[in-house]
């Protein structure tokens, strides 16, 4: 991958460059919106639903929140992860001397057990060049055979992280293969970024044309007031952020709360990134620290407004409704956005000052929809039949 | 309910009037299209998937299959049903007489555990009607809070049809109410038949626009070749036939084949209406037989060309591909059209012979998307688990 030093600078422009080189290889996902989702935000939660959090006892707050879902997990390979991996291997492919040095055929290496895996694997396939994931042999079959069906080479190593990046070592080692990361890199976010890009179009020519919120007053003529993205490592929050730099879009970050899931949350206020995390939140794509080069956008340059974490049941509260009444299939890190949205009161206190009675228009990102049956059902089985 | 005789007749022109009815007060529902599964429907089936079949040690066919998908999923109540609910009760309010004799107050009533209840209640709210709502003692607590969230009144009865008829005749004598049937009445046929409408000009906007079957050929200009919907009681099914009549679409139907639940395909076979079925196929919204008027739309007119029938296996093959890869949720029932599409070997046959090089445009009715979560993770339980 490209040395950082040489990458475009972290502005909105190097956004716009990245998606005239992404948009040939990806899909236009649409931008949905859903009245009964729409309704149950611009309704206070009750007085009871707040006992036992943060905000008992206190009236709940009466935002107007306009949903509008930018679904990603209608995504290739089902997650916004190809955008990153289509932007670093275009401007590799550009990059000088690395097709006369033998680049192509040194190929690329990653680790992940993730959705950036397949996305590696696809990008890398469609421009001609061999991959090879390393992924933790206890990967689920599923993704490993994902991984595989779309070209690639699995290696497999250990589960912990100095275990992964000591087997990508040896790939390199042997191969010379450039390293692709899942998100610590600028041309990762940059490529992420391109989703801020298309949402901020879509719903200015949604709400232009009278579309997608039946029965609701939308402002003539606007757009987007905030975006509220899942954070992981945070490219695709940072890649956001720099994609609304300067167009008056406030832009914030949802985090599991989970086991310390969040990690860029108790950063900002402490004031240093965390740089290692150890959780099993269901959301599992949202399990690692926030990387260095997100961070600088994050904090250094406070590109966003503020971030804010929820509990695993508030997750599978939001994924039940995006199931059951929008009927999309989501992964839990999808919804991390729309449970802020839905639960949490300082969110909707920020919504119902600053938006008053007119409310807001929020963006919300569906990262990803990649989950089997058997996990989903997994997920909401009952107590007692849990092991 | 009108007198059937002062009914419209049953024909296309009269589903083009019942829509300009309903039209207000639906959804219009989207036509998407899925690169994978019509990747897959254009596959030759392996001749290994054919073992244990009646295919078996048959040469797999070879036909060319786009796929069109009726989303009714996301109709409102999230299936088609409200399309007759509201042409119901449009004419109801319409019919002479009944206004000033006082029919308003008396109200409306049916039977149903599924989604004809939640449609009708809906459409009796929108329209300022009463309505009354049967249902068995052993329904699900959230379909009957459903019901009643629309302001329905719900009364409780034994589950057999007889036990359910009964309570409706009392409420009848009680409250003097109309009764509106689930599928065997000419208004809910011709209501359901909108779909058909929609489905058509749909298809044949997106082929002129270019949309919709990215690196696919289709023939310029054109629509359907032909459309397969499910067939529970046969309401849809013969609305959609009639919405077809003279078009030169052709129509099929697709039933489980499990217990007995494809008896309009047995029917057929045997020139002779099936009266009763007792089934527990997954596909729970086609457990009842063809009701009279739907058969003489299907058998006598012969609007439908051939019925279809898939197994149990089929019909979770084909749920768990537009979950997992099309990342819609459906109910089990939505899916047996496109199971047939997919495994049946006598329909794939026909559209080899009759599409040839240039092959088909199906259009897929997904009928509703009405499944909880842990109805869902019941279905695809190891089987270890299952009690």
């Amino acid at each position: 991958m490209a040395d950082p030093a040489k990458c475009p600078p972290l502005t909105r422009a190097s956004v716009v460059a990245a998606h005239s080189l992404v948009k040939p290889y990806i899909h236009y996902t649409p931008v949905l919106t859903n009245t009964t989702l729409t309704t149950l935000a611009s309704t206070p939660q009750s007085v009871s639903a707040l006992e036992g959090t943060p905000w008992a006892g206190q009236e709940p707050a009466k935002p107007k929140i306009r949903l509008w879902f930018k679904c990603e997990n209608l995504q290739k390979v089902g997650a916004f992860k190809v955008r990153g991996a289509f932007h670093a291997l275009t401007r590799l492919v550009a990059e000088e001397g690395w097709e006369e040095q033998g680049g192509r055929e040194r190929g690329v290496v990653t680790h992940s057990s993730g959705n950036h895996a397949q996305a590696l694997a696809l990008a890398a396939r469609t421009m001609g060049i061999p991959a090879t994931i390393v992924m933790p042999r206890i990967s689920t079959p599923s993704k490993i055979a994902a991984t595989q069906s779309y070209g690639a080479r699995v290696v497999f190593s250990g589960s912990t992280s100095t275990e992964r990046e000591a087997v990508v070592a040896d790939v390199i080692k042997e191969t010379g293969a450039r390293l692709v990361p899942p998100y610590d890199h600028p041309d990762i976010i940059l490529g992420q970024g391109t989703l801020g890009l298309e949402m901020q179009t879509q719903v200015e020519e949604m709400i232009a044309s009278g579309q997608g919120q039946a029965g609701e007053k939308t402002k003539k003529g606007k757009g987007l007031d905030a975006i509220i993205a899942p954070c992981g490592g945070g490219g695709m929050l940072s890649g956001t952020a720099l994609s609304c730099e300067g167009t008056g879009i406030s832009v914030f970050g949802a985090e599991p709360e989970f086991q310390g899931a969040d990690d860029c949350k108790r950063g900002l206020a402490a004031g240093k990134r965390i740089e290692s995390v150890s959780t099993l939140t269901i959301a599992d794509g949202l399990r690692t620290p926030v990387g260095a080069y997100p961070w600088t956008i994050i904090h250094d340059r406070k590109l966003v407004r503020a971030m804010y974490s929820v509990t695993e049941e508030q997750i599978k509260a939001a994924l039940r409704l995006v199931l059951e009444r929008m009927k999309m299939v989501v992964e839990p890190s999808s919804v991390v956005g729309l449970a802020t949205a839905l639960y949490n009161e300082d969110f909707r206190r920020l919504v119902e000052q600053e938006g008053g009675e007119q409310g807001w228009d929020l963006g919300i990102v569906f990262s990803g929809g990649n989950i089997s049956i058997e996990a989903l059902g997994k997920m909401f089985e009952p107590a007692e039949k849990k092991a």
